[in-house]
């Protein structure tokens, strides 16, 4: 067991947490959820996604966001770029991070971006090349580490590889994603170890779902291996895309409730973050899903 | 790291689950509960509460549950019996199983029972005295063994101590409750350390409540230590008392799906289980708080 001392959370509540939402969501909200979250001492803040409006219409005002933020000293705001196009367009608006996004799962990844794993890897690869000539930093995801909404099971050697994949290619940190929620503690550690093999620990990240309510079992397990980057998303954000009416992203504030309670440290102020969640949440008319939040609410 | 290879439940949920809840839930639908609950592989499950209907209006009936609940093989049917009168009537129903309830915090005992802790352990006395001479298990409960309401911060040497009476006493097993919830894993552990101190492992569970999204997380973590023993309810009914709309009990499904996870046998059909909590949920007109039972339903 090393615990990590601190942790950095990553937070998505903005992008991946808001991306699915049907009823668009005004600019000015989404600028203020940042802001609200950057003044919570969330220090790393995914602010948007340069997609076509065509297959993610929420995410349409990404130029409107990326240069409407009013940046704070020590955030960086991050957006997910999953092609040359849409780096170009980050790149315009001054991003200084991005990210790409793999799956571990074959059928995942015909499914959700219509080509192979490893043809997915080479489309990142012009990608990596400009944003490392743009002096951009890019983080890697990898989906359905847990497990796949088609395929079930997936092998922790095939989440290896293509995190591996994804790190040899140049990306700074690889966020290794439970995109269904199905993962319990000993697999998210059986798949840790295998990445950890070919990725030293502090560029590995966990972005848990909480599909299952295993989410924090899960974050607990994997900070006994020393993981020291977790990905959340305010007032869990989010919800399933494959499973309706349950719980995606784990709230941001039951992480933050945890690490405090374990005494680590992540410079966030729990009571302004669970503000911010209900404040969103009551902006966006949807249930606050993390449990801290409503019990510290309703004591 | 010693993890148990097999886990009993303790079904709470028709005694803790439904004690609060303010509307008449008919008996007949209280005994279907239990049914259901021992058809799904729970082989213990605490049936009713022996205290006065002025109290808890809704265990009014505990007469009547106890004496109609069709006995199914190799499962208990308990109660908790806080008192001579209570296991008078219970011993009348032919229960083979009660339990008696202290806490950590002399604040909560207070408020709670209107008695110092050492003077409701004396109480116990006689409860467990004539227990035994009927032949009847008694199983004992400590409250506030991770933080208390009125006093926060519980020291584990009082944890401990409160144990220990109790099963010096007679009790056959210890139940440790964070009954608001407030606990997080190395908390969990270094408490339970120092109840293991005086008794046997085997000879205590873990009744964790979700109220900050933890429970999950805590009870991996005691896991981890050998415990075997789980107290939760089933769909999470209960609610916590001391945090208006927020959760109590862990959901029993969540638990089952984390030992599934972790290869850790329990004996219990998580779907016969969720079909139970749906049920329930529905008859009584509340949320299913199992969020493994919401995504297995909405796949």
């Amino acid at each position: 067991m090393t615990f990590p001392t601190s942790v950095r959370l990553v937070e998505v509540g903005p992008r991946d947490g808001l991306q699915n939402e049907p009823e668009a969501i005004a600019t000015a909200t989404k600028l203020e959820l940042i802001d609200r979250l950057g003044a919570a001492g969330l220090a790393h803040i995914e602010a948007a996604s340069f997609v076509s409006p065509k297959w993610v219409p929420q995410m349409a005002d990404h130029r409107e966001v990326m240069t409407g933020l009013t940046r704070r000293n020590g955030i960086v705001y991050s957006a997910l770029t999953p092609n040359l196009k849409g780096l170009e367009a980050a790149l315009e608006c001054g991003v200084e991070e991005v990210a790409v996004f793999g799956a571990a799962s074959e059928a995942f990844s015909q499914k959700n971006i219509n080509c192979s794993v490893a043809e997915s890897l080479k489309r990142f690869a012009p990608v990596l090349e400009r944003a490392k000539a743009a002096n951009v930093r890019v983080r890697g995801y990898v989906s359905c580490v847990l497990g796949c909404p088609y395929e079930g099971e997936i092998a922790p050697a095939k989440v290896a590889e293509v995190a591996k994949a994804l790190f040899d290619m140049g990306c700074y940190e690889v966020s290794l994603g439970d995109t269904i929620g199905t993962g319990t503690p000993l697999k998210a550690k059986r798949m840790l170890e295998a990445v950890a093999r070919d990725i030293p620990m502090d560029k590995l990240a966990a972005h848990f779902h909480d599909t299952y309510g295993q989410a924090l079992a899960n974050l607990y397990a994997v900070l006994e291996e020393g993981v020291a980057v977790i990905d959340s998303s305010v007032a869990g954000l989010g919800g399933c895309p494959y499973a309706k009416g349950a719980s995606g992203n784990v709230a941001s504030e039951d992480v933050v409730y945890l690490l405090d309670g374990l005494g680590i440290e992540s410079g966030i102020d729990l009571d302004k973050l669970a503000e911010t969640g209900h404040w969103i949440t009551q902006a966006i008319g949807r249930p606050n899903r993390s449990k801290a939040s409503v019990a510290l609410a309703s004591r």
